[in-house]
């Protein structure tokens, strides 16, 4: 069809439209975090101009639209029918009405997008906002560029193919796709989706559970930075005491309500060395494995092994999730380095649903930024990848003992 | 000397001038509660003028100097030596700042003083506040009124030496005062003090730590409802189950901080009913006992006697300290209705240090409002006592299940 992007329909028409991870931790903020307040900020980490190439108003009809969403009984269903939830989580999916977030210009121009309200409900945007931005912003970029449609579709199938090439003869590279939130377009993703599913073994799942379900393939995530920065807040509004203790709440609450399911650490909001250096010993036993998004991944998976050796755990019943950044040559290094002495998977996103040489994708992030007024901050194994007000990252480094210095720029 | 004031010198002239319950309180902040912020404000329950009978440039100079006084090396060893305190509390009670809390006549001409900052800053204006109100009342009011001090004094003197008479007769009767917060003023409430040191075998112990090491007695005193009140305003914030469950967890903190020593539970912030029925068990074996003070104090006896019952614990072996508006004749009530079945102990106040016949005291209260933004509230096991925003109490009724019904207006 070489169709890129829907004409008169909205960009996000169903609440699926989202990353499994994002339901998973509505699950844990039903539970744990019901009454927390949380704002999640849109931040364009890049020089680009996004309202040279978005209709703001376009923006808050994209984002309208969702407010009128409901979950509906058949995805209720469909979600139940995973065994993950909680017994009062479809009565919870009824009850929930999303706000609009605030859309403005900024004094200096920029683009805002702020979501606040109770975490279980600003906590959705991110993802709604982030894939509606993307899309927006590749049609408008596009058209400012004399971008013929079908010219970009074929340059994008013409990587995408090359992709494939390089599946089939790396077959032993598996993944997810995570590939929703920076995403050129909805029927992009859902066409790079079906090719990699019908040309290649690579793919084991998809975050994004619209096309999952649609597709008849597993929902794939684990948990997101929003977990323990919004654990490590609430705490440090206590003491710094908690506040060092959080992350590891965060595991005991996720492992309560998950049971032998997603146990994926994800150890770097605040670095990973700090993250190991006090990690009660059963988590090593209980949880199956480390999630990598920053950092030194072979670094990184060296560690893990080593953490896990000096258990006696044998490395190999464990796994590394990678997600950061990836692309078909870092997928293939990391494999080779680590195969047959940790199991390792990737979740690979922007490399697969945004590449198509004419139009670059954007480093364009939501992030939490404070709960209950109390502001938050992310550290992770990557300075650059910082994130908070300056005098917070300082307590943090210290409460934590970071001593991080890798360092490298973030492409998106 | 039949003097009641001192002239031309601060009320308050040392920061012991507090109960040891704020002490103990704020060890206990400085060590779970560091970073929590902390709103107290001034509330006269009574439908008196205040700024009729004191000047408000009198009471903020007072406060001013209140915020100039340092707790000294001589006083922070006196506390020391108790043993009760962390390695690290000397270093904080030296680097304490107070700041003077904001006095601001209301729109409608009310007395308002509003503490905010830390909670380990806020909660040492409660008593300093109350006790330089109180004291600059009585001196407008006897202005106002024409009584003359030693008129004041002689009543006053004639009305402590009929109950010194009255403990005589009965002996059995033991108690500490907690008479600070609502004194006369500061000369009484020490002169009260010798008179009953001196004439009675009554008292245990007094509260205010400043004149417990001039008259080398014990200071004595438990906690305070600002724990729980506190403990379940954070909590809420995060889930009303964490609310639920945050009374307990400020149990726990409390025994670990303090071993054997200070351990009486106050148990009517939510309710009485509501705090035993879910509190586990431990409690019940590892501490000493209760206060009361709220609802009636025969039932509430009763109820105690029976929860230990059910432990198969001896109640002879357990405390009540009651403390809720007592006089010498409702404490020779509850003395003669409980004794030989528990022990009982008595935390007297008002009744003993503002007792002039001429000039009543006042229900002046310096409550905790919020924390962290977060609004406070409590029930108390007297419906008149609750405290708090009316769709707050409502929630706290839920999540409690509270059923109280007992109410009885509130002297002081």
């Amino acid at each position: 069809m070489a169709q890129l992007w829907k004409k008169d329909a909205p960009i996000i028409s169903s609440l699926l439209e989202t990353d499994v991870y994002k339901l998973l931790m509505l699950n844990y903020i039903f539970r744990y975090y019901t009454n927390l307040r949380a704002t999640f900020s849109f931040i364009n980490r890049t020089d680009v101009d996004l309202l040279k190439y978005i209709d703001i108003e376009q923006l808050r009809a994209e984002l309208a639209h969702v407010a009128t969403l409901r979950f509906s009984e058949d995805e209720i269903s469909y979600l139940m029918s995973w065994g993950m939830f909680q017994t009062g989580f479809p009565e919870n999916l009824r009850n929930l009405k999303l706000e609009v977030p605030k859309v403005t210009k900024t004094a200096d121009g920029k683009l805002s997008v702020v979501a606040g309200g109770l975490w279980s409900h600003s906590t959705l945007w991110e993802i709604y906002t982030l894939s509606i931005v993307a899309e927006l912003y590749g049609r408008g970029k596009a058209k400012a560029e004399g971008y013929a449609e079908t010219q970009l579709y074929d340059s994008g199938m013409g990587r995408l193919l090359a992709k494939v090439d390089f599946l089939t003869a790396h077959g032993e590279l598996r993944g997810s796709q995570f590939a929703l939130r920076r995403r050129f377009s909805g029927l992009w993703e859902q066409e790079m989706t079906e090719t990699l599913l019908e040309k290649t073994n690579f793919m084991t799942g998809v975050s994004n559970v619209r096309l999952a379900r649609d597709l008849g393939v597993e929902a794939q995530g684990t948990n997101a930075h929003e977990l323990p920065m919004a654990a490590y807040a609430y705490a440090r509004g206590k003491s710094n005491f908690d506040a060092r203790n959080s992350i590891y709440q965060t595991l005991v609450d996720w492992q309560e309500l998950n049971g032998q399911r997603a146990l994926i650490m994800l150890s770097d909001t605040f670095g990973t060395d700090a993250f190991l250096a006090k990690l009660p010993d059963r988590f090593a036993y209980d949880w199956r494995g480390f999630r990598q998004d920053s950092g030194d991944p072979i670094a990184f998976g060296e560690k893990v092994i080593k953490f896990y050796q000096g258990y006696g755990i044998n490395p190999a019943e464990k796994l590394i999730i990678f997600s950061d950044g990836l692309n078909m040559q870092k997928m293939l290094d990391i494999y080779s380095h680590f195969t047959g002495r940790i199991q390792v998977a990737f979740g690979i996103g922007t490399n697969l649903s945004n590449d198509f040489g004419f139009i670059s994708p954007l480093s364009l992030v939501m992030k939490l930024c404070e709960v209950n007024g109390l502001p938050t901050v992310k550290l992770s194994d990557n300075v650059v990848k910082a994130t908070g007000d300056a005098d917070e990252v300082a307590v943090a480094k210290r409460i934590f003992g970071y001593e991080t210095t890798f360092s490298e720029q973030v492409v998106y």
